[in-house]
């Protein structure tokens, strides 16, 4: 599949960061959320190295936001949330599941409180303001849905905290893991969290106007300088290594939270109602019959694109790999996996199937380590 | 944004017929309903040209079914379309606009009644069937929605029929435009409906298992080589003359049909009820403030990606152009436009802004003759 270049159009969005992505050594898209999204720079291995070394700028704009505002807003995201909302104050990030009625992952977005009656769900890529709207539709709840022009830009990596706090004061160092506040830069408020996809720490910038987006670019690459910074990306070996799931990837539809490993942020045992409880609670009770884990494929390095790879175990079907990559670290190929409850993340060995080749594998907790 | 590789995944899905398209000579994707869609394969012009000649097979997998059956299967999709489908019935097809609780269109789908309780909506690139559950949910109807293992295929173009007719029989010839039945192929019931997104006449295989997708390819091939088949898709040039709209270029949430010049596809004065319903009659009654119509646009060939263009008339802001490119055979840039209600369809010179540019331009009535 890659080798073939990628139209955008106006159905195919382009970012406010586009221009300043391409001409910082961009080589490949995906698509996510309608939008673009970069998948490498150097390369997938040498982006990842110099993530967990120095610090980064990526282009998520592609987590767009589903604004939930109005009287009954609240009401509607406690509705969709498997999280317990009825505690959700402003300054803190929320990472919810939301599921169907048979208790499927739609989405798994963070959620913000902005304030009592206005919520921003920082979404992955389906469009659940669809979902969201029906679900205000068809209860006749007073809620608008919409999105707004709020276009994430993330800075991650080690050194994080010193290009933020070079251009934003040395106030935003105090900010906690998934916390946010507004910072001053411009004469503009702009919403920061210390949040992001990738386990090397650093913070997330939610842009209000597409319009500033290659100024903060370019005011974030100036001070960038002193600290080695590159443009880069979520990066799918470091987010392996680190068990970040990517809906649509790892986690459909067809996949409860409860076998996404999410558990934590579903409120079964509180008074939280919510779309799929009831099947989330029975699932809870009878038990899974699948699971996530990590796996540990052997054999040569696996680049992608990789396609959904089959499991076995003792000559059985065990179940499938959703995202695998060659990590350099670990020195072997590492997978995430949708396996059957037999099947114990401890270090099982199973059988995975890599083009039209059998490989042994090793299951794994994740993240790995 | 061209030349930049696009990288496929679990969520950026390939097609069953992938492997056959870029072998046949492809040279650029999109990305539609998180599949691949090819874009161009010669060029867009020698693409265009082609297709108005002889016969293409387009690999339109991203036209997913959303499956609706159950008990309220009918009530739902009737809530769900603007089109009164009271009497649906099964072999035809209905080009219905989907709308939200204020009329603002969010898919434009052919539903096909495959039996009572079970209908089909092909759809545009939006996840509608998250609005299709949403609404089942919160109005607490027994409907499943679930997006089957369909993939169609396109064959397009004035030698379609003759294509057809070898591979399925001469029956097929038959066949009314927007009727669907089923032929033999190998064994299997195909569903092929007369229809596809061009002017140049042809038909839709619903092919309803990935695995017979290069058979059915290759099939459709081979025949092809005596009526010059080329390897194609859907032709920004030729829908653009055409007056084909694309959703999520030419039309948003943020339109409604009515100013979309879809208001044939809506039961405004019929008993009909649907979503939507009551803001768009309010809008018919008030009257636009907004509608569609083509632009020709003067000055050098405009060529994809193409951003959208704001347009001007004596000075003031008239709208904007949300699809453009160059036609070898009208031998002018043709756009479709959002333009305000004050601009008529029927010659009105406007300006344009190209790039830097503002270029002199005539408007249209779709599609262009």
């Amino acid at each position: 599949m890659a080798g073939f270049p990628i139209v955008a159009s106006r159905r195919l969005r382009s970012t406010p960061f586009t221009e300043r992505v391409e001409a910082a050594g961009l080589s490949s898209y995906s698509v996510y959320n309608h939008m673009l999204i970069p998948v490498s720079f150097a390369s997938l291995t040498e982006d990842c190295a110099h993530l967990k070394e120095h610090v980064q700028i990526w282009d998520v704009s592609v987590e767009r936001q589903v604004e939930i505002s109005g009287p009954d807003a609240h009401d509607l995201v406690m509705k969709l949330s498997a999280r317990d909302m009825s505690q959700a104050r402003q300054g803190k990030c929320y990472y919810a599941p939301i599921t169907d009625g048979q208790g499927g992952m739609l989405n798994d977005p963070i959620i913000l409180c902005l304030d009592k009656n206005r919520y921003w769900l920082s979404i992955a890529d389906s469009d659940v303001a669809l979902w969201a709207a029906g679900i205000a539709e068809g209860l006749g709840m007073n809620a608008t849905i919409h999105e707004p022009d709020v276009s994430p830009l993330a800075i991650q990596g080690p050194k994080s905290d010193d290009v933020m706090a070079a251009l934003f004061g040395e106030e935003i160092r105090t900010l906690k893991f998934f916390n946010y506040a507004y910072y001053d830069w411009r004469g503009h408020e702009l919403l920061i969290a210390r949040s992001g996809w990738s386990k090397q720490g650093g913070f997330e910038i939610y842009l209000h106007d597409s319009a500033l987006g290659t100024i903060l670019w370019d005011d974030l690459w100036e001070i960038g300088r002193a600290y080695e910074m590159r443009a880069g990306c979520p990066n799918l070996i470091e987010r392996i290594e680190g068990g970040l799931l990517s809906y649509g990837n790892d986690m459909t539809r067809n996949d409860t939270p409860l076998e996404c490993g999410l558990g934590k942020y579903v409120s079964l045992d509180s008074a939280h109602d919510f779309i799929g409880k009831k099947a989330l609670k029975i699932q809870a009770e009878q038990g899974l019959t699948k699971h996530i884990m990590g796996v540990k494929i052997s054999g040569p390095p696996i680049a992608p694109p990789a396609n959904i790879f089959s499991c076995r175990s003792d000559g059985r079907e065990a179940g499938i790999v959703t995202s695998a990559c060659y990590s350099a670290d670990f020195d072997t190929n590492l997978g995430i996996a949708m396996m059957s409850s037999s099947i114990s993340a401890s270090g099982d060995l199973i059988d995975i199937l890599v083009g039209d080749e059998w490989r042994s594998a090793q299951t794994s907790p994740l993240p790995f380590s």
